[in-house]
């Protein structure tokens, strides 16, 4: 409360930020940025802590914008508060290798938390954190050590509104009664496409009470910082409910397009932006300007952050000395280490092992890693029995007066929400504190594609146990069998698609996934049983690729993936019985690890001098790379016991000696006949 | 009202046929068709018009089984009702090539009006076919002639109603008012991870409340026939929103385990199933038993459909000779023919017309197409003005009371929900008067994945006008430039993804996209300006590739496709300057449609002897078919200028000539050098 002639500076220094920044690009999103600055100043000044110099700080607030095209609020914002984000940055807003690109990203701008943009992301990203932080807190919270109490805050407009993910995510929060989340929705009626009454006329506020959430509405979201405060006061005092407060603001405040979508995309004109700053009191000559005011009183905001901060250490430090073993595992996880030796922990198989299906050697693995890697956070979008993601003694993730779990539980029940889990999930390991590893068939992570190219983009490792993996899922049928999925993926920058052949290979899935700091994984897991292999270690499968079955003499080399590998295994001798071939099996369970090993050891797995054929049950869609034919499956599947699907499309040993061989016939005239690991030239990485 | 014994008895014979089957399957969803039965009976027996005989009918009644798992309910009635749907194939129920498949599909068994399964689509499909329902009753009902009157009626459950792509649908349904638009909502508190209560408590009806849905709650759906029809005959009253009707249900009725996830999906044991045939007074020797009061009693029904149809056939015929424009034109419609000659409208270029945006060559084509081709509907998700998509004189799709158009209008405001408008795409085209067109960003094309795969598998043919298809979008940066897009949607099996280079090349997109009844299409259009491309004709773009400079000496072949082709064309020229090489280029616009080109044909535009270098900025997976070296983007974009991101990545001709020529020296100790059409054996198709 009291605010004056110095918080009207600050508000109208940012819209001015956001307007000559746009104008400049000549690209960008001004209206939000204008419309938002007033309960951005509120949130941000008196509510938000935060240290700009140390802007990882475990227990600060969490901001989101969900509606990241109004990117220049947050870049405004991060540089007066005083973050590594200096003027000159602003001044290159939307430039090639700037750190403030044209949606904010979390990897490469500091005090960004999570990547966003595409529209419904960062909100259910925010419910992501909201949830890590109840986690967290209840985990390592002790009495008289509040160790973990931060809230967190987004910001969305009427698009992610309207967005399926969004409302996922809502939906998802509610239930889970995330007392610690506090959104505010842009009420300024406007969309690409004009007002919202053209497409977007429901009543909002009754949708999240719907939800379960605690609602309210600041009707002069443009000049009402003291209702704005208000609301903001009340959601924090409503700590068993998520709270939205419906902001009704003017897009573009103050430009002569102002509550239009002319102000929405497109940088302001060069009349408007005068009339803009005379009246704002700014020299309309001048281009982005800081009254020192702003600085100071920013300044001081972030000074008192860093105080804070320098409080909680010292805290910290105390509470080390009473848990030192919670002390010590917080220390440990925020410095992005596993627990020394957990890898020991991972089961491996020999021939004598039965055939397991890879989805309960998944489930294996995580029986044996849950107690090793308390920062495991397991989950399924309500196919848990179908996942095999729930170690026996899990406890759910749940508000404790459901008396379903409780809040330390390690397991989330994320309902048929596929899109808002892998949102969330990018929000969970951008808390910093957690790995979130989730379930859905693998049809369905598509359902997510959305959080998953994000995922790939803001560098979260995020593990998604993706079950019945192909057409081996059998009667099912071809709604619910992947045939592009996995191309999709792989096409996909810093992804790792693993397919595990068995119970060696799951592990070494599970090793790369939970070691690449900066790299999510999709694990493809099969319904179907399958037989240990003789030649698989987790040493082999964690280069990505490997020799499974030598032959010094092969006529051929067969590579393949999951549960084709065994199969490829039986044609060898199919091979030689009728066609009087030899052949050698590699076992290629990551394509993007294997690019990464030497040249010289990828050779070797796929040599010169003889043909390979990639033999995977889904779409041959990049397996050129690796190959020089494919057998794959470039239409729909069916539906079936899956033996007889198998069999339908010939995916048997015989069905893939006769293509093996005729492979083999039609390179014997090429000379010199290359591996596909030759290349002309590299590719740009 | 007045239900007796014999409703019962049919009830009964779904429940049991349901049992039966998914216990010959071993396989399947017993829980949902018995929780279901009494909702079905009294709607297709009382409400519904339909004629077993011809699923075909315009008018008829749609019914969307949106828990597509629970799909023996559905079989069970198409078989009792008289389909073409025998009792031996429900009996062959998630067999090899049978037409009872795991999930709905409606390609290939009659009376299934779209595919469903994976959760959500087919609610969203049902706003589809409402909202195609409404425009055609307001394009061809006249005084006296109520042509085009069906309602579409949906069951949903839990995990529907969590799925992000039915919020959307069903905010936008409220938004639309469809009040010939019935869902009911299976409210059995089961979805796959057990009670509801784990994951999903909000209000439902509130939330529909919210989106200007007409609620109602049955709460005993299980026995109350009377309240199930009330509830349909009320919400068939209120003409001006659509309605849910909340049915409570035990799921598994009548199972020992009943109301428990355990009789969701899997089969019933043998115990179980003995003494539920006792209980409802069946043989418990028997199996897929029908008795003959429940064939008569849905006979007569079928038959008074039948009688309805062909009392409608006697007012079409009328209609005709009073409006004998709009009865050809309804008939064309059915018939899935286009007008003769449109494709007269399509635009062509030559290299004297200026560089255009391939969006805005779009909305030329729409602009030229629209008046010949009533039937084509178009839209965007929010993003109107970027995607091109309206031509001038559009009216808008709106309930009349809004005052921003009518029924009739064909635009589709679909808001930011690109989930939904997949879906309710796949459902207008599934009704079968018109053809959708919508768009959105390339990049979040991906947001409709899961739409998308229907698209295919169900063969529809829907228009996706995906503009801002790259790096070359620009500002907006790597959240919004997709990389791995086209790769997964390539990989999809029925579906053409066109990437024209200039004018001639969209306006072929444009015809392939609409004369494949049966394959959806996804046309990747550029935000930047493209030149006119020399060889670039309708004919040679129409085959999916062809030369687009051609050279009998050339060293190299260049294959490319939309904004990179006359980047490759300036390339040639450097080649020869700098590299002394002579190159042909190829564009190729459209894999999918190339493919289906005679092998002779496609050896003559990617020929042997030469190598083949392609030349795409994304990723570079699945070109390997196509070429012998790949130039492509394998990594997220940046934001900056178009100019300066294409330079960054070295898309210039200088970058393309440098690794043409590495490509020529690599290749050129190879003998033969086969181009890469050349395969050792078939794809399976």
């Amino acid at each position: 409360m009291g605010y004056d002639k110095t918080d009207e500076l600050a508000i109208n220094t940012i819209r001015l930020l956001a307007v000559d920044a746009t104008f400049a690009a000549n690209s960008g999103h001004p209206g939000a940025p204008m419309g938002l600055a007033p309960a951005a100043h509120v949130l941000f000044n008196k509510f938000m802590t935060f240290n700009p110099k140390n802007p990882d700080w475990v227990n600060r607030d969490r901001f989101v914008l969900s509606n990241g095209h109004g990117c220049m609020l947050q870049y405004a914002l991060l540089h007066l508060f005083g973050y590594a984000l200096s003027l000159d940055d602003i001044k290159h807003f939307r430039q090639v290798d700037s750190i403030t690109p044209g949606h904010p990203e979390a990897h490469d701008t500091p005090g960004i938390e999570v990547t966003t943009g595409p529209l419904g992301q960062g909100f259910a990203n925010a419910v992501g954190l909201a949830i890590a932080q109840a986690h967290t807190g209840a985990v390592f919270n002790k009495e008289g050590f509040p160790i973990i109490t931060n809230h967190t805050y987004t910001f969305f407009g009427d698009g992610c509104a309207m967005e399926g993910v969004a409302s996922e995510a809502a939906s998802m929060a509610g239930h889970l009664q995330l007392g610690n989340l506090i959104a505010i929705y842009d009420d300024n009626h406007i969309s690409i496409d004009g007002d919202t009454a053209c497409a977007f006329t429901e009543d909002v506020l009754k949708r999240f009470e719907a939800y379960g959430w605690h609602t309210q509405h600041v009707v002069d979201g443009n000049t009402d910082l003291e209702g704005i405060e208000e609301a903001i006061e009340k959601a924090k005092e409503v700590t068993d409910k998520p709270s939205v407060i419906k902001l009704t603001t003017t897009i573009g405040f103050g430009s002569l397009l102002e509550g239009t979508g002319g102000v929405h995309g497109n940088a302001l004109k060069e009349d408007d932006i005068k009339q803009l700053k005379e009246k704002f009191g700014f020299d309309s000559s001048k281009t982005f300007v800081v009254p020192q005011e702003v600085y100071d009183l920013y300044g001081k905001h972030a000074a008192e952050g860093a105080a804070a901060e320098q409080e909680w250490n010292k805290l910290f430090e105390k509470y080390g000395e009473k848990y030192s073993e919670e002390h010590k595992d917080l220390k440990r996880r925020l410095a992005g280490k596993l627990p020394e030796g957990w890898q020991k922990c991972l089961p491996t198989y020999t021939t004598k092992d039965p055939a397991i299906a890879s989805r309960k050697l998944s489930e294996t693995v995580l029986e044996k890693i849950h107690e090793v890697l308390p920062e495991l956070l397991s989950g399924s979008a309500d196919l848990t029995g179908s996942n095999n993601t729930r170690w026996k003694k899990a406890v759910d993730f749940q508000p404790p007066n459901t008396k379903l779990g409780d809040w330390s539980g390690r397991y989330i029940r994320y309902g048929v929400r596929e899109h808002a889990m892998g949102a969330a999930m990018n929000g969970l390991s951008a808390y910093g504190t957690v790995i979130p590893a989730s379930g859905t068939f693998l049809n369905f992570v598509s359902y997510a594609a959305g959080a998953v190219r994000l995922s790939s983009l803001s560098h979260q490792r995020v593990i998604w146990v993706a079950t019945h993996d192909s057409i081996g899922l059998g009667e099912d049928g071809p709604t619910h069998q992947p045939i592009e999925t996995l191309a999709h993926f792989r096409a996909l920058p810093n992804m790792m698609v693993w397919r595990p052949a068995d119970g060696n290979e799951t592990s070494a899935a599970y090793y790369m996934a939970l070691t690449s700091r900066e790299t999510p994984s999709i694990l493809a897991l099969t319904r179907q049983n399958l037989p240990q292999l003789e030649g698989s270690t987790i040493e082999g499968a964690i280069k990505g690729g490997y020799i499974a079955l030598d032959n010094k003499e092969a006529d051929v080399t067969l590579v393949s993936t999951g549960s084709e590998v065994s199969i490829c295994l039986e044609a060898v001798d199919t091979l030689k019985e009728k066609h009087n071939l030899k052949a050698r099996v590699v076992s290629m369970p990551c394509v993007e690890v294997f690019d990464a090993q030497s040249k010289e050891y990828r050779l070797s797995v796929i040599p010169d001098g003889i043909p390979t054929m990639s033999v995977e049950v889904m779409s041959t869609l990049g397996w050129e790379k690796y190959s020089h034919e494919q057998f794959g499956l470039n239409r729909f599947g069916a539906s079936g016991p899956y033996k007889d699907v198998y069999k339908k499309f010939e995916f048997t040993p015989e069905g893939i000696a006769k293509r093996a061989a005729l492979t083999v016939d039609f390179y014997k005239d090429v000379k010199p006949l290359r591996s596909p690991i030759n290349r002309a030239f590299q590719q740009l990485i």
